[in-house]
């Protein structure tokens, strides 16, 4: 495939500096059109060495305006990203709609070089191209314009920029052990490469590949392609994909109703319980945190069925400095500047620690789709995006628990009435309280077709009987002791 | 100074239960109040093992609504927290406008540990409790209302505690070997808590101390002194704190007067230097990067300075993993919920890699001060604010290089006309660009002032004759190259 990117094509001074305040013209309207659009776009620009990556990112940042541009490469990865999923980094340099994010080679580094040095074997490659597929998916969904480069040289051609610019002692600095390294290797990169670029040249993010011998050739060829990739996304030439398909209604009875709400827990049972799995809990996270196994919690369920009483039940058994609650509430304008994920991998735990949500990211396929806050196609999608980012996440190693607290549309009325009678508790219920519940239908619809679409063998739901308290908080305490006891083989 | 919190107070059941619905009405309505009126609260509680810290962290975020507050404790530092100031971690824990921040023990674990320990020295621990000194009065300058409760206990009260919790076998887990040796060192610790606590207990953020024997007497004393100091926040009776001293107009000439904007340098001898200082560069910031010693560049300067000219200049000869540029834009919603040093915490380099700033923190005492978006009591406290934050960096070991790029007013005015001329450089010139350059005086009288307050032994000002781009960016680079070397004594 790299046939025609190894042809060397040449671009003369003067017929460059002809194109050049055009096409500069061009990218800074289009950065500003794309601003009030709301569009990011994800520039990645990989390739050879010696083939221009440095000097177009450069030219980039000097052509257009790097207010609203932000250029990201990443070195081996520290500490604080090692303990987190692999994309963690690459969501974090996620652009906000509206700018422009350039990466050096970007999540295409890490693979590439493993394999060339067999740090990883052939399948593990393909994963994690494939795993590469899902990022840039989510992302263009989410209405991101991914451009991808691929800068190319033959081998003679590399050859000789290497061999001019360690002879010109103005150049010299730019060489090291590194290139000539890499020219030995060329004809097993290449063949590396060829595969990586075959696998993730994906409709909604296609490669384009260039000979980057001549610099004011591929500065114009780049240049053009991204201005294009652009222009076309503005005039809503979304690339063309697949659109999810509807999830299937679930037929039949609910899921909830599956529950039994009558099952009750005495007083002092629950005493007795609640002690014994406190200190087991206690023991669990301790012995997790020594092993450095993360835990993300996650509490849904209907209004007043009791997630704050059950979370705040189980902190006490937990160090302090290993634990966050994070009550999810209206995203912040960073946070809707990015993609409805991103607000939660930007909190997701470093390896030993314990995130507990109250909600989560399935306010994507209940609240927002019931409101309508969440185009159908968006709230459609939203099961398979959750499905690949809590298979990251286990993956990595969390321990990923869901919880729906699930209580009878009477009891939650009577717990109602209770709040509006005890004075410090009357905050708790909202006017939004009370238009939910007249949706009650719509919700149970959506919470069955949130289990039938996301309980999966690595991260099913616990659908937990509320409507008895004690009940209610002992099952969460046992599952989430078992879940602990299963992932450390304890 | 613990007399009289070593003495057992004590509060029955009856009573307690008597009292709480008040309090929690009470501390509630508080919490609705500081929403609007935008003033974030620290609560901060630290003590004796077995004194309750736990118990109130987990009372107080019963009471309140858990939505509006964050709870944070702090463990051995991580990676990226050792690769930044001691202090980064606080800064980003810093609670919003509005909200609660709950710290366990927070700033004072580590100095409290490492005095007892012996890891520090009597002066290095002065030094910490100076530190947090300046920590909290930035904070609560900002607005912040800091609560700080120390839980104490007799040293007869202590054992008691461990016993107790020991014998029961339903809390027996909660003791570990740490609260043991503790017990042990309870004198030692007595002297160091006594010194710290009165070396930061400040007007601006006072001790509470109380006893912690009794968890219904603990939790109504704690919970009443939070109210009473929100309420009177409220109030508008803000602590007492000295108002800085405005700063001393520089009398006299400008000290841009004294830049000589004659200098010139050919283009021949541009090239050459350029050449030979971007080697030099690009060996110096790799040797930088081995050592771990990590660079931030500020470049200030009038509108058509050239700063960004000089940045792209810089850029190539680095490593793209290693650096970012940062152009400072108006802040989001999460910055400007914060203090405005935030922001800039916030981007603080890991070990070994370089910021560089397009504008800077300086704007708090540029623009703000000029356009008027600042008080007068702000950008007043911001000269001792950014000196203190600067002491942390440079103490951090980063090398910090300012630089105020200077020209004419009628070198601007010509940029400005090549500007609107060039149709690819005309969006640089904005309406403000003209507007600033109508204030051109009140600029110049702020640029005094800055370099004359701010211009530290650590952190100098570096004046650049820019009315020539060539002198101007060699300048640049020999001052970087000279402070990289004396850093890196090479």
């Amino acid at each position: 495939m790299f046939e025609v990117a190894e042809l060397k094509s040449r671009l003369d001074k003067t017929s460059y500096a002809a194109q050049v305040p055009d096409l500069r013209m061009q990218l800074l309207d289009l950065q500003q059109m794309i601003e009030p659009a709301g569009i990011p776009v994800v520039f990645l620009v990989a390739g050879l060495d010696c083939a221009g990556k440095g000097d177009i990112i450069h030219t980039l940042n000097e052509w257009m305006d790097p207010r609203y541009m932000e250029t990201h490469a990443f070195g081996r990865p520290s500490e604080d990203e090692r303990e987190r999923p692999n994309h963690w980094r690459y969501w974090m340099a996620q652009p906000r709609r509206g700018r422009i994010g350039i990466f050096s080679v970007g999540w295409y580094g890490p693979p590439l070089a493993d394999r060339l040095y067999s740090r990883i074997d052939e399948a593990v490659f393909l994963a994690e191209l494939a795993h590469i597929n899902r990022l840039e998916k989510a992302w263009t969904n989410d209405g991101a314009v991914v451009v991808k480069c691929w800068l190319h040289l033959s081998k003679k051609q590399q050859r000789k920029i290497i061999e001019k610019t360690e002879n010109d002692p103005e150049t010299r600095w730019k060489i090291t052990e590194t290139e000539h390294e890499h020219l030995k290797l060329y004809d097993e990169f290449l063949v590396i490469a060829e595969k990586a670029l075959r696998a993730t040249n994906t409709p909604e993010a296609p490669w384009f590949l260039v000979n980057g011998y001549d610099s004011h050739y591929r500065r114009i060829a780049v240049g053009r392609h991204l201005a294009q990739r652009i222009t076309a996304r503005l005039e809503g030439v979304r690339e063309q994909r697949v659109k999810p398909e509807p999830p299937v209604s679930s037929p039949g009875p609910s899921i909830l109703g599956t529950v039994d709400l009558k099952v009750k827990l005495g007083k002092k049972a629950y005493r007795d319980e609640k002690t014994a799995f406190q200190s087991k809990i206690s023991r669990l996270t301790r012995l997790a945190r020594q092993q450095k196994r993360s835990a993300m919690l996650v509490f849904e369920g209907w209004d007043a069925a009791g997630k704050g009483g059950v979370i705040r039940r189980i902190t006490p058994a937990m160090d302090a400095r290993n634990y966050r609650v994070i009550p999810i509430q209206a995203p912040s304008d960073e946070e809707r500047a990015h993609h409805y994920l991103w607000r939660f991998w930007r909190h997701l735990p470093r390896d030993g620690n314990v995130t507990i949500y109250d909600r989560s990211w399935y306010g994507r396929v209940l609240v927002e789709r019931v409101e309508g806050f969440a185009s159908d196609e968006e709230w459609h999608r939203a099961y398979s995006e959750i499905n690949d980012f809590e298979e990251e996440l286990t993956g990595h190693g969390i321990i990923l628990l869901k919880f729906w607290l699930h209580i009878s549309k009477d009891e939650q009325a009577r717990r109602f009435r209770e709040r509006e009678q005890t004075r410090y508790k009357r905050y708790k219920i909202t006017a939004e309280d009370l238009r939910n519940r007249e949706k009650w239908d719509a919700y149970e619809q959506a919470v069955n077709d949130m289990v039938t679409q996301t309980s999966t063998t690595y991260a099913p739901w616990h659908l937990i009987a509320a409507n008895d308290k004690y009940h209610a908080r002992v099952e969460v305490f046992r599952t989430l002791c078992k879940a602990y006891q299963r992932a450390l083989n304890y």
